[in-house]
């Protein structure tokens, strides 16, 4: 399987996040790509490929052209009047306030997320570029006839909405994915998420679209981040009813109730006939990961490799989280190594 | 004029906020009350009075009952784990999330907030019941015939929402007493917000009625917190329409720019037929605010307390903003000795 990388995820680093009260360095690091890296190396999965430059169109059909200007402009708006250290939002929008965007960059950063984690350095945005070019050209493989690719992007997408940041992800890059396949010519999408949070930004953008059906597994809303959305009820709207299917289990939840959930999942579908299968893979499931409360074990990734090999349809996997660093290469590569065995 | 003071918003101290990617100590802080209180004994202002207890029922008629049973909980589920430093929430809603409180404390922070400013330590919830104690008290004296009086609550509380803390303020002081006097038979109030912020507290919680005149005077909300609230064109809704009067301002606003907005809002209360005036009384108008725009100068305040006399009608203040702390208390007392002398 082609694995697709850039270093220039490297540019995303020294970010921090407001957490517990307190401004820590952030737990999504460039550290987890290179235990990614070193886990492939050593099980000889491959070959890693460059990304191809792809531009903004594709990312524009997912995202709010206002929203992108602004990732672009971020980093120069807030070291303009000499600040030189990173940059979070610290305040938001209470129920019933109005959607404008504001003059100044403290304003913006505000009107762009949903929550102080999603922090802006100066390789931020060509980061984020990279990340979204390393998913379109997993889509060029797939589209091309490759039976799968693993797109190692950095920093992870799940999180981020049409136009709102959030969750250490700023472009949705397997959203981006989706919908460079279905003008590539797919009929049908299915978007698996895997990761242990809410796949909520890619929910978002497919929500009232047949074309994309999302699955998302993942820790429960009630008590989990993302927490406003990602419940069971949320079954998509208007066209789209039907094509959004959350799995939201309890803190604790191990492999055989998770993968449960991966089961029906994969047979939603099966059933909807898509084409092609986007994987947003976190790896955060893991039992010891330090953000996280499920109790999945490194062979467990080997059985979901196995399990989404099954589907039998081409597959493109997107990296999204996973903080155990330590961990996190071998539970990758595990998956991958499950899926080529499948 | 009797001044309402209670040592019980000292509770409320050693809490920070997040601002400008960093947590550091607020800004509204204990000192700014002893500034007020020297001032004031200076002049000979007062006297001090205590207030007396309430309880919560006028609290939850201006404030959703689950929000004010967080308030009440909050330091508690905070610390139970062991965590033995302020709370401040590091998340929000993207727009179109959904409005479900979560189960956990990190969770109903995120839920019940609009900025990672409004900060819970040990013992803000009894610093809080007392500000609004204050301000019930402050009532008390107007409704029961005194021409004035001022309470001089901390924290604030304009930015609080009927269920949504921000911007240092968690229970909405000017709304409450609002209620009361409603409660004691005005039959019309008119709250005049004259804070360098937006009152988006009182003016959502008050938005489509027409038997409480909210107008505030403030920084334009595309350069300034609240940032998503305050606009002009807000003029109420429904039985409200036109009893919400909004004066968004540029920064670097003087005097001559404020009093004509001062003066058209002094002139909607007259035109209402208001029975009684809350004067939401933030003095962060001030040039040298720390973390404000405007350029008012000390004895502009007098002139502010001249014009409200001039409204000539029984008139509670409520203490709301103001960080210079050196000029808080020469500008409080300026605006209160102003109205004596009106
Ligand atoms: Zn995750
Ligand atoms: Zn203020």
């Amino acid at each position: 399987m082609k694995i697709i990388h850039s270093p220039r995820h490297l540019g995303h680093s020294g970010h921090v996040e407001l957490m517990n009260g307190r401004v820590v360095p952030a737990f999504e690091k460039p550290e987890r790509v290179a235990m990614i890296l070193k886990a492939i190396g050593e099980r000889n999965l491959g070959p890693l490929v460059d990304p191809a430059a792809h531009g903004l169109d594709p990312i524009l059909k997912v995202h709010d052209a206002d929203y992108i200007h602004f990732l672009a402009q971020a980093w120069e708006l807030w070291t303009q009047d000499g600040r030189d250290f990173p940059a979070l939002p610290s305040f938001w929008r209470a129920p019933g306030m109005r959607y404008v965007e504001p003059e100044n960059i403290d304003g913006k950063l505000g009107h762009f997320s949903f929550d102080a984690g999603c922090c802006i350095v100066a390789g931020t945005w060509d980061a984020v570029q990279a990340g979204a070019d390393i998913a379109l050209t997993g889509v060029d493989l797939v589209a091309g006839g490759e039976a799968s690719a693993f797109a190692l992007c950095r920093p992870p997408g799940h999180h981020a909405h049409q136009a709102t940041m959030g969750g250490y992800c700023f472009v949705n890059n397997a959203a981006v994915a989706a919908q460079a396949f279905r003008d590539r010519g797919a009929a049908r999408v299915a978007v698996l998420d895997v990761d242990y949070h809410h796949g909520n930004g890619t929910q978002a953008i497919f929500y009232d679209r047949s074309d994309v059906l999302v699955c998302t597994i993942h820790a429960d809303p009630l008590q989990e981040f993302p927490y406003f959305l990602g419940f069971a009820d949320e079954t998509g709207a208007g066209e789209g009813e039907g094509f959004n299917a959350n799995y939201p289990l309890r803190w604790g939840t191990d492999y055989s109730g998770w993968s449960a959930a991966l089961d029906d999942a994969c047979a939603r579908i099966e059933a909807c006939g898509a084409d092609v299968v986007i994987v947003s893979l976190g790896v955060d499931t893991y039992k010891d990961d330090p953000i996280s409360q499920f109790r999945l074990d490194s062979p467990d990734y080997l059985k979901i490799g196995l399990r989404i090999a099954k589907l039998a349809k081409p597959t493109l996997f997107v990296m999204e989280g996973g903080y155990a660093v330590e961990a996190i290469g071998i539970n990758v590569a595990n998956v991958l190594e499950g899926f080529e065995q499948g």
